[in-house]
């Protein structure tokens, strides 16, 4: 039986419930973070607890009960008490405005928060990330504000299904003629021999895995810029990778069913898959 | 003690509560109405139900539980039971895509949707829509799939706290330099002699309110165009107000603290107003 952390308290998943009148429910007005730990251990915790504080703060949502420290012991229980302990998981976390009669301007002040928690077994897709997967092109609908990553997901959700359809695993999402980022990842592309995502702003999620993977390639002395780069020049494009807590590095070697490049994963992208999984693994 | 109803079962409120797994709750994957009633009978209900319903399509949420005539009957008897048959009073309604383990795609077809609704009294505020009320103007953020009623409603939510924190009633929001509508109304202003409003698209809810308005508009015979106001025209702009289910014909009467006109009501919202009141209470 799972067990799931909720308001205080660890309870079974099935005993898990919200008022109807919860704010996450009526408004999608909440923050929620992955985390992924390997053998118990939290990877990148204080990225993850730095971006839930800097969301909560963006949507000036209380941090009492969601403090970093409190949230990392929940996790490493949670993992702990259902068994996931030994190999990998992630922990899913969900902080709401709380539950109060619907007015669309915030709830008086004090109104507690709804803070949830729930751990899964992880079982990474190596195959496809060694072999690449497809992906599709599609236009970015969302809000301007995607830098906070706030259960407001509607957008996300309806690019991961038109990718899924089209039998491809993410969409690589474009605004303005710039790619910008995936569905449910960053997104990174070769264009001229020079590694290319686009700049942290309003835009993207300022991506924990992004975050690593930058600090990555300045190790390994890869070409990069901050830079977005033109669906118009994507027959140019040599290699494409998107990456996210549970995606790592992900090839994408077909886009709408053209291949990238030879069509195989790329040279670049190779050596930050493999770096990243050094890093993660910890060997 | 409020019933509401969820699900197939009448509840007490407090009883009504749904697992942390519901799409509505983790990517604010689901549809809503508010519904007005005078007197136990349901404002407009046809444009409320075929909105649900093209929302639902556009989402591809299953309608089954949540056929019109289902959640009209649902409207009456919450109405009756909560003992609001006699004066004024709103119907929330929510359909969401149901409980399901997180995936951004779909979850399996077969799914049960989450079907939620409960009524409150209402009370209009007959001052405030005979003396105006304040605005401010502020740049919309939001998705690019306004049209759809949706749960994803951060925008909406830090608007009208901007505009409460500012002392107003509703903020004004423009895209691209034009004003598309207010944050949870739609708005109209007096250019040049003429009302205007924007056009149907995907940047503003096709209000059911705002459909009402456009009749009455060619039933008095007034100037009358589906045209984007500028942001920049607005020291030019003589009238404006904004509409909406629980706001009926609402006078802006200064934004941003500069007067609109006159600084009162203008001569074509207060007709509107009128002939709306009288639509809406059949005297």
């Amino acid at each position: 039986m799972t067990t799931v952390y909720l308001n205080g308290s660890y309870v079974p998943k099935a005993q898990a419930m919200i008022p109807v009148e919860d704010r996450g429910f009526i408004f999608g007005d909440g923050i929620y973070e992955v985390v992924r730990l390997v053998n118990g251990r939290i990877f990148a915790w204080e990225g993850h607890a730095t971006r839930m504080a800097n969301g909560l703060d963006g949507l000036r949502i209380s941090k009492a009960g969601a403090e970093s420290a409190t949230l990392k012991a929940v996790c490493e229980k949670l993992v702990a008490d259902n068994g996931l302990a030994d190999g990998e998981a992630t922990v899913y976390l969900q902080v709401s405005r709380g539950a109060a009669p619907r007015t669309h301007h915030f709830p008086p002040a004090g109104t507690p928060t709804t803070v949830y928690a729930s751990a899964s077994p992880f079982k990474p897709n190596f195959a496809m990330r060694d072999n690449g997967a497809k992906g599709i092109t599609l236009a970015d609908i969302r809000w301007a504000r995607c830098d906070l990553k706030t259960v407001n997901l509607l957008g996300p959700v309806l690019a991961r299904q038109a990718a899924q359809e089209a039998g491809a695993y993410e969409a690589l999402l474009h605004r303005d003629g710039m790619f910008t980022e995936g569905a449910a990842t960053n997104s990174f592309f070769v264009l001229d021999g020079v590694l290319r995502t686009y700049p942290l702003s309003h835009y993207i999620l300022p991506g924990i895995t992004r975050q690593v993977i930058v600090e990555l390639i300045r190790e390994l002395g890869l070409p990069f810029e901050e830079r977005p780069v033109a669906l118009a020049d994507l027959p140019k494009v040599s290699e494409i990778f998107v990456c996210g807590t549970t995606t790592d590095v992900q090839p994408i070697v077909t886009v709408d069913g053209t291949p990238v490049g030879d069509g195989k994963p790329g040279p670049m992208t190779v050596k930050l898959k493999e770096a990243f999984a050094k890093r993660l693994y910890g060997k």
